[in-house]
């Protein structure tokens, strides 16, 4: 199993969890956040990319890479993507630099595994 | 003089002064920020839509107010940006709340004073 | 009109400019908020504190300002509000002491105006 | 050794390294961080909920572990906890949610564990 | 009376009134905070460069303008305090720059204002 | 190979790939950074320290690793080393502790491998 089917299989499996302690606000939480993403105003490409620099301004990185993911799926270039690292890089300062380091790292694992 | 001549007097006036205090990093840091915003593999408007939602997250009004001036010169419609403030609120928890209220008073702010 | 009375009317006529904007993402941040502090398995009081507690080590005054008022209402006394601040302020550091100062302030001024 | 002793056994061992470096500003900090937790104007089981809650808005894995140790010893039950961890969960967003997955395994964890 | 003057007053007068809330855990915070910026192995100027930069990635203004005047105090010049401030800025981003302005504003104001 | 070997190859090869990624802004923060930490009004080893408290109030482990190699290059002593993460305890509160543990952990591997 590679990294990127661990990262997932985890994040699938403890999401279950968390639903299974039956706790209305977590409930809510999860349900809100698959409807910020859906398209709207802006399309699906941009509010991810959104994700994306909000989580690395915010060091989380799980979180970069899941949106790292979703990026990927909605068809943005490695280009965009770069961009929008260094615009969070900016933002956030040389602090961010680690988690950019795994960000990229990941990007690579997601380049050798396409989605079917 | 309103709120957003006050605002951006003061920012204008500061950012001479810190130019001013010939310190070679932050002449940079200041030229890197131009740059970053300039079109590229991503235009101008997603870029600060980027800027918008990071400066939230990180709850920096003064960010905030700087990007959403932008977000309006570069053309977003207030649905676009709304969008991108929500995905921000979402990611960033009810803290950012106190920020989202002054944003929005500040959005009132730019839609009263069009860029000629 | 006094402090309390301006920073409360401030916040809900924001708050309603915000669900004026008909964002389907804010209206259920808003709402979700308003479930969260509900009774539950635990009470009114302690949620407050932890609301309070949450606020202080994020550093939002305006947070803080809410949820004084709430543990207020929720008829927890001085002693157990401070001391919840005092726990804030060994996990969040003293770079919390400033948020900290106008906490007790506005401490005060809610004690000045107990509601009738 | 399982997971919960070895993440105890490497803070003990840490923690007695941090003191033998003989730094008073530290040493004032680990006791400081005792009295905080001690029964007072708040029982003990409040106060852990308090340190748990601000530990996850500030997504700090091994102080939510250790507080969620200590809600388990106060006798807290599951429900508690969890209601706990969603009131942070909002307050500080998405962000926290892989903070909650890791906060939940160790969680069952400590259910399989129980202490003596 | 001036911004410094006013700053001070503030400051002094909420300390007075958070030591009289008789909290042991705030008295020790602030008995700490004392202890910890004397000088060691390291001299008072280094330890205020190290609570100004702190304090500027962590942008906290009032903590920021506390360290400028103790920076001053100790007698480092103006390029040593714009070099300390480059680096917080660097490491923390542009995020860091509303937060720098006021600084630099302030260290103004303490250049008029110097102490007898 | 050791902690330290691991740690500073994969910093080195990501760095690279970064760089490679041809991306203009992400080029310039890292000229940007070179360029911040080189003797100026301050010394090297003063901005070493800075840059040591400021990762850790910031809790970024792996910058805390970096500045700390660079503290014990620049010729500070473990006690000027440990007065700047007492500083930074105390300003950024007990939630740095657990990064204090890693880092007091990777200053005795640095003991333990003197630079040749």
């Amino acid at each position: 199993m590679n990294t990127l089917e661990e990262f997932n299989q985890y994040r699938s499996q403890m999401n279950e969890k968390i639903l299974d302690l039956d706790n209305k606000v977590l409930k809510r939480i999860f349900s809100l956040d698959s409807l910020t993403f859906q398209e709207g105003a802006l399309n699906i490409a941009t509010k991810e990319l959104l994700g994306l620099a909000c989580s690395l301004v915010l060091r989380c990185d799980d979180c970069v890479k899941y949106h790292l993911e979703k990026c990927k799926e909605a068809g943005l270039s490695k280009e965009e993507i770069v961009e929008a690292m260094g615009i969070a890089n900016v933002i956030g300062g040389t602090i961010v630099i680690p988690h950019l380091r795994r960000a990229v790292e990941y990007l690579e694992v997601l380049e050798q595994n396409p989605a079917e």
